[in-house]
Order: C-alpha cells, then structure tokens, then sequence
C-alpha cells in the first residue's frame, strides 16, 4: 500500500428534507452566493425551498446563473467578480458537478489576486477559498465531497482539471429524492462517470490494497445494480440513494488513496469534451471498453481477470478469458442494459480530424497510471471508438 | 436507506514514518498532554521520536502515563487536573483506543466546568474538546478517526460509551510497521474487535443500504484475509496496513450511517469487561458466535446467509444451511486460525454469579438493534458462552 493522507471533512446531511441545514450557512457569514445552472432547480422547487430556508436564517442571497454542463473560465470570473463587488462570504452551489466545481473556482478565485484560470492550470496556486457548500441534484462527479474541480475555456479547446483542499466543501446536502426528475440519458451518464471515477483507481499493480480493492468492488457492483432500477424506476428512492452515496465514496479518497497515482481515461475523454462539449459521462462509457480492449495483454489480464471475477461473478479460471468476458459484460452494461450511445459518432464526432492534437495532450496526461498511453494508443483507442 | 449526517473529518497521515506530521499539532498551540499507556512506546522508539518531533515544532510536552487497557475514569480526572493546572492547548495519545479513548475524554473533560464521569453518563453534554490527536499503534477500535470512548469505573462495575463530534480527532498518524510489535494475542483480539463493530453495523434489516452492505464485507474479507498472515509475519507491512486501515473504516460511519441504529454484541461485552476486566477483542470474540446462534431463526437467516454467502463464499441454496455454515465458519477462524479463547473459562469467567446483573444492564443497551435481547436472551448467550 502507498503512502497516502486522507481528508475527507465534508459534512454530509443525506436524505428527504435535509435541505433545512441550509440554515448551518449562517456559520460562515450572512451573504451568499448561489451558483446554479438552468432553470430545472426553479422548475422542481428546490430553489424556493432553498431561498426560504436562508431567508429564515437572514443570510442575503447574490446569484450566479447559467453555469454550463462543462462549466467555462468565463463563468468562472463572473462569478468572482460578483463576489468581489457585494463582499460574498461563502458560495452555494446547487445542482450537479458543473455548478459545483465552478462555485469552487468561484470561491477560490475570490480568495486569489489574479486571473481565476491561473487555478486551473496551477493548482498550487490555491491557498484558499471562501466556504463552499453545495445541495447536489445530480449523482455523477462526487464534487460534493471532493477536492477537484474541472473548467473548460472551448475558446481555446482546453478542459482541464484542478485540485486543493480548500475546495472541499463545508457541508453538502444529498437528497435523493432531488435526482427523482434526472432523465434517463443523465442517469445513465453520472452511473458510467462514478463507475469510471472507480474503474481508474481500481485496476492499478500497486499490490497491498486489498482493502480498497474490496470498497471499490463494492461500488462497482452498486452501479450495475442500481443504475437499471434507477432507468426503470426514476422515483425509486432506494436506487437513487444507493447511487447518490455511491458517487460520493467513488472519488472522496476511500478507494483511491494507498492505490494507483494517475488516471487515464479521464485525460482522454477531458479532450473529447473540450473539442466537442460532448456528456463527460457518455464519453467514458464509449472510451472504457475502447480502452480496456487496448491494453488488454498478458501483464493487465489478471487485473481486469480480478474485477471479472469479483464484481461479475465470472466463473472461468483462465484469467484472459475472464479478462474479454469482463469487458464483454462492461460493454453490454453500458450500451444496452444503460441505452448509452455506444461510438463517438453517436454523440457527433463523426471525423478523426483532432485525433492528434487531442491525442498528444491525454497521452502526458496518462502518465504514472496503470498502463501509460503513447500518442499513438490514444489515437487508436480513439478511432476504435469512433 | 435511513437518513444520516457523515461527517469524518479527521486528516489521516498514512504510512511509514508519518509521525513527522506531528509538527501540525502546532496550529493548535504550544502545550500538549501525551497520553500513553504502559512503557511499550518507549521500548520501541515511538515516545522518543514523537518528543523529538515535537521539540523541534517549539511544543512542550507534559505527561499523563499509565492509561489503563480499559481506561479509568480516575485516570481521565487525573488527565484533566493536568490540563487545567498547566494550560494545555490540545490532547496527543499515542497508543491504540484505550489511551484515544482516555486522551478524548480528558480533552472534553478539559472544556467542561464539572466531573468528567458527566460526560461519559450524559454524552450530549460534550460540548467542546480541546483538539485531539494520535498515534496508532494498535488495529483495532477505530478511535482514532471516531466520535467515540469508552471509560470504566471498575470500582462500580461500569463500562460505558460515550459519543461527541467534538471527540473526533483533528489528525491522527497510522504508521503500520508500529504495530509489527503487537504481540500475537492483542492482533488477534484487535481483529476480532473491528470485525464486531462491522457485524454490529451489517446485520440488520433495514432494506436498500446496499452499498453499505457491499463495504462491509470489504471490510469483513480485509480481516479474514490479512488476520492470520498478521499473526504468521507479524512484521507484513501489507497485512499490517490493511488491518489498520480497515479498523478505521469499520466504524467511523462509512458502514453504519444510515443502516442500523443500535448495537447488541457490544453492550453485552461492555459488562464482561466492566466486572471481570477482560481484553474487549476476545469478549467480543467468544460471544459472537454465541450470538449468532441464539438469534438464528426464520427471519434472521436470510441475513447471516447473505453474510456466509458474500464473505465467506458459501455455496449452498437454503439460507438456514447457509447460516449455519457462516456461523461454523465465524467461530472456527476465531478460535482456532486465529487461536483465540473460546470460552468465557478461558478468560477467567468461571461462574455465572453475575450474569443476572450484567444481563439487565446489557439487554437496556440492545434496544433497537437487529434483534432486541430480553434479560433471559442475554443470560442465555452468557450461558452458552461459559
């Protein structure tokens, strides 16, 4: 096992009507600035209930709306400049991992003498943000109990992610029965990003954390069981809420630190995203079986060969059979039993035409994990997946 | 799934030769009280290292040794007094749960204006605590990254829990390689321990805390796995990593919250050690499997055959043959692969004198558990256990 430091202080209130902590906000001063996306949050009225609840607590409410499903630097340094000019103490975010990771550049930025896209390309540079709290309405990135962050400038085609732990949140509120109304094709996005976010520290040659494999393997096998239920039955409370704390756990440190330092589908899909602001979790699913095809040999089968066997329940002995009908049953998973597009022409990308300049970027971004990805891989994986 | 608050927000330094973080206890003053136990910090190095980390942080050390395997409330006064006549700023045990649990009270004790023994009846009157840091040298309770102590006047017979955010630790180090000392029988007993406070949290019948279910057996197979290889090469820095790391999750929420609210096995361990002093881990171990046995029936064993079939791997299609098997399986790695004592006989508990008082108390304490024990159930378990 490798050395690690663990810091997961978030507090979580979980379940119906735990919005009413809100009120806890009063901690950390009396003006606040809510971040939010589009209109959903008005239509299914969380935030009236939101603003009734800081009402009562006499916390005065500034508002940044119009945050993006990839979130631009351009949002980012409104809403720094809207803290700056009405002296905003904390930042709330409601929503899903858009509106929360721009609230926490937000809050950093606010707390930084210079350009907030610094942040995102110098995480080093965070030394401090305003609280951040956040009411998740969208099971996927775990941003309500983390400490990363990802900001697109699509001027420039850069999506990039950041990281500090001052952008851990005070307090997040996760109500399952918010993502109720979360249609389909989302659900089955957040379900294949928490699955990825599991996927990359779990397959790793780190011996010695069994006991993170175990937790993984546990979330893994939450996923596949509730993301159908979740399809079939959107109001399915026990789904909704098996999913919501698993996409916490799947990227809070649990099954991370002690195991693998680096990722490597995220890198890939970040540059999907980037050029063509294409689902973050739609990319995955469509990159993970691509992926794992790839790098499938004699040296990674027992590791896809464990998750075969533990998190399917796959009986063969030889390990590069169990490896291919793992990947197999992954794909099927996504594909079919989540209706996910299942080629990047699916969500539009019809052309290799930045295949390579894409390529050069998520391979320096794959360095140090599980198997490192020359341009060249990148470039394959990509054009298996087109 | 039930509604819960997680918040587990201490920082955990995790590795060899981690105890160089103890320059942070400097963020929370300039005065600690070390709270130890025996002299066995000082054969191995740790108390030296720890004193010459401090020193050079600028910390002056004052000291409350000799903290009790089930630690006093005399003790704990004792710590107090230290802590008003000197100023202290913040608690540092290092030691395994008794000198946590001892360090925690005091730390209360020390913002309390009254006698500490309060704190422990009336666990709602912790209202602050100095900050509280540690040093694990032994796997097992799980206090240092728990809201949780227990304390023992033995001269009243009573051992009980007591639970307070404020007890939650700032920071704690887990250095794995300073349990590679830990003799045979406390690594077997410190087993035992953190897989009770999994079962306490596992069984139960509170539908759709699927997830939680799935990290438990995580936890449970961490244990069964890595238990024995911990007694054949007690210095496996893998075992050794693994069992500490699982001892911190088994009970600082990541399994409990929002599963089951109440636990059985422990109360009726509670007075075993509050009247005749034994080793908490071998308690636990000894009733266990007579617990099981006695609440097995119809509508129990759906549960403990999820438990055979998920940890254990058995293969049968009754649940009641299931069960029966698990519960083969539980006492068997208890008492003969990890060779501990099976009986109450063996731990010195040769007549049931006791029992009757002991039972009323400890059938109060698993009200709301899994399966709520009357005085006669308790006696009985005792009884099966002599």
């Amino acid at each position: 096992m490798l050395d690690f430091t663990y810091f997961a202080p978030t507090k979580i209130h979980f379940g119906r009507g735990q919005i009413s902590h809100l009120s806890e906000l009063r901690q950390s001063g009396d003006r606040v600035l809510l971040c939010y996306g589009g209109g959903s949050i008005k239509r299914n009225g969380i935030y009236d209930e939101a603003l009734r609840v800081l009402g009562e607590a006499g916390i005065q409410v500034f508002e940044l709306d119009g945050v993006e499903p990839n979130p631009r630097i351009q949002t980012v340094r409104r809403g720094v400049e809207l803290c700056r000019s009405n002296g905003i103490d904390m930042v709330l975010a409601i929503g899903g991992g858009s509106s929360i990771d721009c609230a926490k550049v937000v809050a950093a930025g606010a707390r930084y003498d210079g350009d907030p896209w610094d942040l995102v390309i110098h995480p080093q540079l965070i030394e401090a943000a305003l609280p951040i709290y956040t009411v998740l309405t969208l099971s996927a990135t775990g941003s309500e109990m983390d400490a990363f962050a990802v900001i697109s400038d699509l001027e420039k085609n850069e999506k990039w992610g950041t990281a500090g732990s001052a952008l851990l949140p005070t307090m997040s509120v996760l109500d399952p029965s918010y993502t109720f109304s979360v249609p389909a094709r989302q659900t089955a996005a957040g379900t294949a990003d928490m699955m990825s976010h599991t996927f990359e520290n779990y397959f790793h040659f780190e011996p010695g954390s069994f006991l993170q494999e175990r937790l993984a393997e546990g979330i893994l096998k939450t996923c596949i069981h509730y993301g159908p239920i979740a399809l079939a039955k959107p109001d399915d409370y026990e789904a909704r809420a098996n999913l919501m704390w698993a996409s916490s756990h799947a990227i809070n440190g649990l099954v991370s630190e002690g195991c693998s330092p680096a990722w490597c589908v995220h890198p890939m899909e970040h540059e999907l995203s980037a050029f063509y602001d294409i689902t973050h979790g739609e990319g995955l699913a469509i990159l993970t079986p691509a992926w794992m095809e790839h790098v499938l040999d004699e040296r990674t089968a027992p590791v896809f060969a464990r998750y075969g066997r533990n998190v399917w329940g796959v009986g063969e002995t030889d390990d590069m059979a169990i490896a291919h009908e793992a990947i197999r049953l992954t794909r099927e998973f996504f594909f079919r039993t989540m209706g996910m597009p299942a080629t990047l022409r699916e969500v539009g990308i019809t052309s290799d035409e930045h295949f390579a300049v894409m390529a050069k970027k998520a391979a320096a971004g794959s360095k140090g994990s599980f198997v490192e990805l020359s341009e060249e891989d990148v470039e394959q994986i990509y054009s298996a997946a087109l």
